[in-house]
């Protein structure tokens, strides 16, 4: 189980609208972004909630990528339902309705197959209840989370006091601001390794990531893409491909390792925003993966 | 002369507010901070005028770097002078005030010694004195401009008549948009193209720079820094050190050249945001380009 991930997150119903076109009631939610990514790399167990309404062919596509969702709890009531539409610039969301559903009651009990993953990824839920399932584990190698402005401003104590207990966060630029009440990125990144993390990755959208190990930083461009369809869950896409790869590894600890994976989150979430949902992620191939990847890594070679 | 750039452009007291500190009438201009960083690598002269107030130890700076001053006319009256301070972001300057007093009659005119460059730089001035400069020449093997908002706007006709006869267009993001009112920066690159200029960089500030050429192309992301003391002169900055390395190249018709040519303005202008005007780069030898040079590639690799 050494190379299997539990990821702890949402898994939701979503209706977006862009410039570009719209869906009603889309596979989405932050465990299956994930998942859909880290999947290409390595095993992938969900445990999350959805309602009696969850579409069986949602599962089914889930099931393909063989993302175990035998801790995917069924709830009576209706599955989490986010409705949002982007700017133009496709850079800032405005949520039209969130309705939690049972997701309100989420409550993750792990099984035994649970706890015995190697990898943890807590998605962006209450650190509350990150901590809750953090708790239950038993002694994963690299336990990595994620977060959002929501928590920093309602549970910065739970988030801080669970951040000790984590190797890597990702946050994006302005949640690093936030959290540490400090501009610059690698001062704040500084201050996010003093609570815990030994690895802090901000995530920028389309200005590409960075990441801080050891008192270094590497940052690396987005892939640049002509159509840009939708933006959802591309940070979780991107994080599932640097788990998932990490996942694959005997050893993370490595400035080597730490870089490919970068470049496989970026890769992978450059698939994500081509299409809505996981329209795009969902039917990649490992050769779809390489060529973009091999591309992406010779675009940053200078000779 | 083949190597020999001649630089058109401002050459000005800045005075400049940010949360680090302030100038006052400091050295500045757009062929000053180009001057100062392409001259690092290829002979540089300067077109420009100044007043007669323009003090001599900032004339002697620029002589001991090497750059031809004899095209510096000097008229009665004031140099030019511009007042400024960034918000807390360091990102968006607002003007106080800009004295153009003896630019504003700037009317260049080349001596045989300027002709005969092989590679000319037409900063951001207007674009129909770009053009009665370009006119002047004898045939440059390469021909870049830079530009700004204020000309796209009020003098499009004159941007699009040079830019048939330009080799290279540096542009930021929202230039680029608003030139091509095209929000995607890969779609605004090629109506750019179809223009004219064979290559068009997009500086994007701390998000780095993208380079299209021959349909393809290069993103490269900005080198993190820890304390941005001035961002002024930064994108000038950046290509000086571009088109400095390019002149010195026999051929900048490879991607591989232009690869490195992004790489060393992206190195310069990291140093030229450290300090404020030309403080840093003023003394900057050739192992501290080097040394961050190679750091900058390295970090880039991926293996």
């Amino acid at each position: 189980m050494k190379n299997t991930i539990l990821v702890v997150g949402s898994v939701a119903l979503d209706s977006v609208r862009t410039i570009y076109g719209r869906t009603n009631r889309a596979l989405g939610g932050s465990a299956v972004h994930f998942s859909m990514s880290a999947s290409q790399f390595s095993p992938v167990k969900i445990v999350g909630v959805v309602g009696r309404d969850f579409p069986a062919p949602f599962r089914r596509l889930l099931q393909r990528r063989n993302i175990c969702l035998k801790g995917l709890q069924v709830l009576p009531g209706k599955t989490f339902h986010w409705k949002g539409r982007y700017d133009r610039g496709l850079k800032n969301a405005v949520t039209i309705a969130t309705h939690l559903n049972v997701f309100e009651y989420f409550k993750p009990k792990l099984a035994p197959r649970h706890c015995e993953c190697g990898v943890l990824f807590l998605a962006n839920i209450d650190p509350d209840l990150q901590w809750d399932v953090l708790n239950q584990m038993c002694g994963p190698r690299l336990v990595a989370c994620d977060t959002m402005n929501y928590w920093i401003t309602l549970k910065k104590k739970s988030l801080v006091k669970l951040l000790s207990k984590v190797n890597l966060l990702f946050v994006n630029e302005e949640e690093a601001r936030q959290l540490t009440k400090e501009h610059n990125l690698l001062r704040a990144a500084r201050i996010i390794t003093g609570l815990g993390p030994q690895i802090v990755v901000i995530k920028r959208g389309d200005s590409g990531a960075m990441l801080f190990y050891g008192g270094e930083v590497i940052s690396l461009p987005a892939r640049p893409i002509e159509k840009v369809a939708d933006p959802t869950g591309a940070g979780d896409t991107f994080a599932g491909g640097f788990i998932g790869y990490l996942a694959a590894c005997p050893d993370w600890r490595s400035f080597r390792v730490l870089k490919r994976a970068m470049a496989y989150g970026t890769v992978l979430s450059s698939f994500s925003v081509e299409d809505f949902s996981v329209k795009r992620t969902g039917r990649l191939s490992k050769s779809d993966i390489n060529d973009r990847y091999k591309k992406y890594v010779k675009s940053l070679s200078i000779d």
